[in-house]
């Protein structure tokens, strides 16, 4: 079983068939297809509000362009100092916002609380063209500690933005995850609580390689397609890209994969509770840090259980992800089932 | 029958069966798979030297990314005035080579040629750090008209380049086309030649989406990867790229394309030709240009046929592409089967 | 006597006690000052128009900063091959705009023609996203071939600019030249006839270094501002720039200095026509391009006179740039006067 | 008496001598002159070991494009949380370092200890290109609380940039008020440390507007000299800056100028704190902040003393600057002075 992340999955049988379907065809290029024409349409439906949809092929692409309309290059993005975006990324933050910058913050599990940004906002002394003033705030959803924002946290840090006059964006890399355990509509957590532009994540949770920017703000399309053709992120065969976020969405696969994912972290989670582990967080989307002994890490390894230390969660600190594809069975099952072979471990 | 461009073409079968053999298992993300860890060798076989690849999943992408490693921020890349680097993609070379300037020539064809290269840089005056001076040629093979650089033509450019110390790069979006037309080994028109990188384009010629960044100086990995990072190129799921290329270069796949891409060229010469058309340039790759009457252009797209007009070469003049999957008993039988629908008809 | 460029000049006395009487008493730093607080209200009234200015130290600062207000990073600016922006500031241009390009054409002596701008705006074919579309024209009053725009001409630019929605940017680093050339007023030539933005030369005509940004479309100065600062640009002690400028427009200093040079020119291409030389192109500001004889060019130097080959006119052309401080009296009696010594020699 | 800021301050008489006597000749432009050539081996002099000079008009050119030289675009560059880089020089060091990132650290009055840093640097987990690395660290001397780094301290932090292989950069904007505190030699605290690039600061100290970029390093050179140029800080009257760096190191102007403004500040804070006020540090620059009553402080400023509010340090805390022109005998008999113009009064 490999729980060392949730980019290790194959294609869902749903997003490869559909990739199967447009592939005895042509098609118009560079979005102009039957398929893609289909995306805003869809997306609107979804949210439940008119949104633009801009696909790129990877979630940093979709974090550093969605980011790029929201910020000038004199402006800062505030996020949490563990944020993906500001720890996983590279400098593509700064690449493709001219300048600019990451303000980090600290905050429980991951999240910004919004007493904490109203207290940093309140505080920030700005200091006209010298200073780098903020100018967005951008949230993960679910977090990179696999927490969920609730949907009145994310209501009260729209606030604070509204209050403050700064952008707000989400990194939805694990949007899907978050929107499951929330059991919420999208909207929610989105545009009805201030969120200007969302990373609508589709590559971990049953694509091949497609991240949505979603834009509420439908005046940041222009910019934001221009920025995405610029940096390379422009599909010629744009229609693959469409087909599969059709797919992603009919019949909610997008939120049965990730109920699957968060029902195995939950499983995965008691029965490494049983074993004598600790979660550092409760887990609430796929993803499950936990501490243990090296007794017990070991017993896993030997049963051929992949996972991830996490040092900056401490020596005894671990993480574990779940997916589409997890054995949901085997996991309940755990001890018994170490050793045994799935779909999951690699070769 | 629609020859508005190859980019218009569904994946071939080959790789997408390689895409689904591909989906039934888990593998290590970002490039330590078993397929990714195959591709260096892969391609150093193909070339007959050793390689670097970084692919990504446009030729824009690996035009801008795999030239950022080739010149600095304050440096200047000469090429055609056509070509698709300084036409088509943005400013995407000054993004990614932090201010790199386009300098741009002219030539027949779209092509450079060695004397008037030698000519450019020979008058080139250096004004020291004001002047922005030429680091890199680059050079598109098969070009944007349609023509293909001989051996020899590249060689004499690539000796220019050496004498005046210029790196020199070639934009491969076509390179199968231009190695089935001069039926030459690939080392030939490249690093035999001097080219130091090629974008080695898989996309218009039956891939989902990949085109590889080929690096001859395999220094310049780091870099180039690095840049692909903080674009938001680096795929999670690498190794569907890596099995797009590995069935693509799996009994010369590429090449089978890409010969009957260009035989169909030949033949819709041929046949467009006897219908009293003029060809602007001698076909050699799979692109064609023409010349005709509005009332044989207007016969055509009555008969179901797409192409572009191409303004650029005057009122009378058209783009036709074949591709991987064009017709070419349709196209040979030209005029009669004006009006049959084959499947590159787009619905 | 040297006449290789206006930029080997000292300051002139009336700049240099406006200098020394600013460094007497302590004054508020970036811009509060008093001299600084006067500037947007002197060029207001020189202009006749509202404006606001924008100081910094150099030319080339001048033109990146003041052309990055008026052009996106996806956008392309027209200018002259010859443009001092193409030619002689490195990638300047590209670093300020992020990623603009500069979209070279050809025009008699340095000037870009209305008549072919207008071709060239209207034959320019976009293509969307993928294009670099032209966003704003440059031009260069007075030209780099010392020729000057007549008011005719810019407006007529000026118009061309209107149909096509362009910005238009001039590169004044020698416009008290033109100015005094053309005998109007300075807004004749510049927001009368459609300019949004002008970069004001005065370290050439008898500052110490100083160039003003003045933006006629007021609205352009927080984005000028910003990028002058994040450049480094952003003087502390800014009333020494401002010092300078308000200097250098009391009593018209900046037109007196101007004239002299002017009439300096006219003197000496008078003096080397008599000993056989052959203007390159009309003197109309303070810059001479000639072709002569290596007999002559050589008798020039052997008499102490300093002056530069121009190959790019030929390989017997010459430039000579009269100043502010040129000996017109030693001028007008060449060759009698060759081997005085004058303050414009270099030791 | 004005202790808003060392910045206030006009040029000092030997540095407008200097100026007024480089004005009554033309010299070559762009650094070819005399005086700029001479520039190297002064400060080569000075230093104790070669260098070379790339001299610019203000602080933020300085660090910005010294730092260029040091990191790359896809490194971070440790520097204090309080850095004058990361605070106050907009997006400055992203901008032309071409997305490279600030990663502040804490520490006690503005100082990195060497253990806090050896600390952060081995706690960093590289993520290879997905993360982005230290590359260089920067420090400033005297630092933006007014504190100096002792010889061991700045030592101590070479030893560990060199343990790690990280670059050692030194923001001296106020490097003369440090060597002046320390009295010790410039290169204890400078080369013999470590360090590869240095911010030397002139403007604050009695220049018009000059810092210079000195690199111990001299290969960084090149591009050095490319970022100042396409920055636009290539002044074509170079001489200007020379005169006044030649003149600032002439019998020691610049230790005496910063000698003065520190006995100054020493002065200050006696007879503050025999007023009431209680030092926020122990000033060893020419910065003093001092917490007060309000009282105290309307008392000082109905006295015509003007200085700042420093709410970072708290509602109570005040900055006061001094420099080379503080009126030290009226500070010294404060409160008696109270009232006193002096030169130093903003009218």
């Amino acid at each position: 079983m490999n729980f060392s992340s949730d980019n290790v999955t194959p294609i869902c049988p749903e997003i490869l068939a559909a990739i199967a379907a447009e592939s005895d065809h042509n098609a118009l290029p560079y979005g102009a297809d039957e398929k893609s024409e289909q995306l805003d349409a869809a997306f609107s439906r979804l949210f439940g509000t008119d949104v633009c949809v801009v696909p790129v092929a990877t979630g940093t692409a979709a974090n550093v362009i969605g980011l790029a309309g929201l910020v000038s290059p004199f402006g800062g993005i505030v996020c949490h100092h563990h944020a993906h975006i500001n720890v996983t990324e590279s400098t593509g933050v700064a690449f493709y916002g001219g300048g600019a910058k990451l303000l980090g913050m600290d905050g429980p599990s991951a999240k910004i609380e919004a007493s904490s940004l109203e207290t940093y906002l309140s505080g920030h002394v700005t200091n006209g063209m010298h200073s780098v003033d903020p100018e967005c705030v951008a949230i993960t959803q679910s977090t990179e500690f696999g927490t969920v924002y609730s949907v009145e946290e994310i209501q009260a840090i729209g606030n604070v933005c509204q209050k403050h006059d700064m952008r707000l964006f989400m990194d939805g890399a694990r949007f899907a995850n978050a929107v499951a355990a929330l059991d919420c509509h999208p909207s929610e957590i989105t545009w009805k609580a201030g969120v200007d532009a969302l990373s609508f994540g589709a590559t971990k949770n049953g694509a091949l390689a497609v991240d949505a920017i979603i834009l509420f703000d439908t005046e940041l399309r222009q910019r934001t397609e221009q920025n995405r053709k610029r940096g390379g992120h422009m599909f010629s065969k744009h229609r693959y890209l469409a087909a599969q976020l059709l797919a992603y969405l009919e019949d909610d696969l997008w939120l049965r994969n990730a109920r699957h994912a968060n029902q195995s972290a939950v499983a995965l989670a008691q029965s490494l509770e049983n074993m004598g582990a600790k979660p550092a967080f409760r887990p609430e989307g796929n993803e499950l840090f936990i501490h243990m002994t090296d007794e017990l890490a070991q017993t896993l390894r030997d049963g051929g259980i992949v996972f991830r230390n996490w040092p900056s969660l401490g020596a005894d600190a671990y993480r574990f992800v779940c997916a589409w594809n997890s054995p949901i069975d085997l996991i309940q099952d755990l001890p018994e089932t170490l050793g045994h072979k799935d779909q999951n471990s690699i070769a």
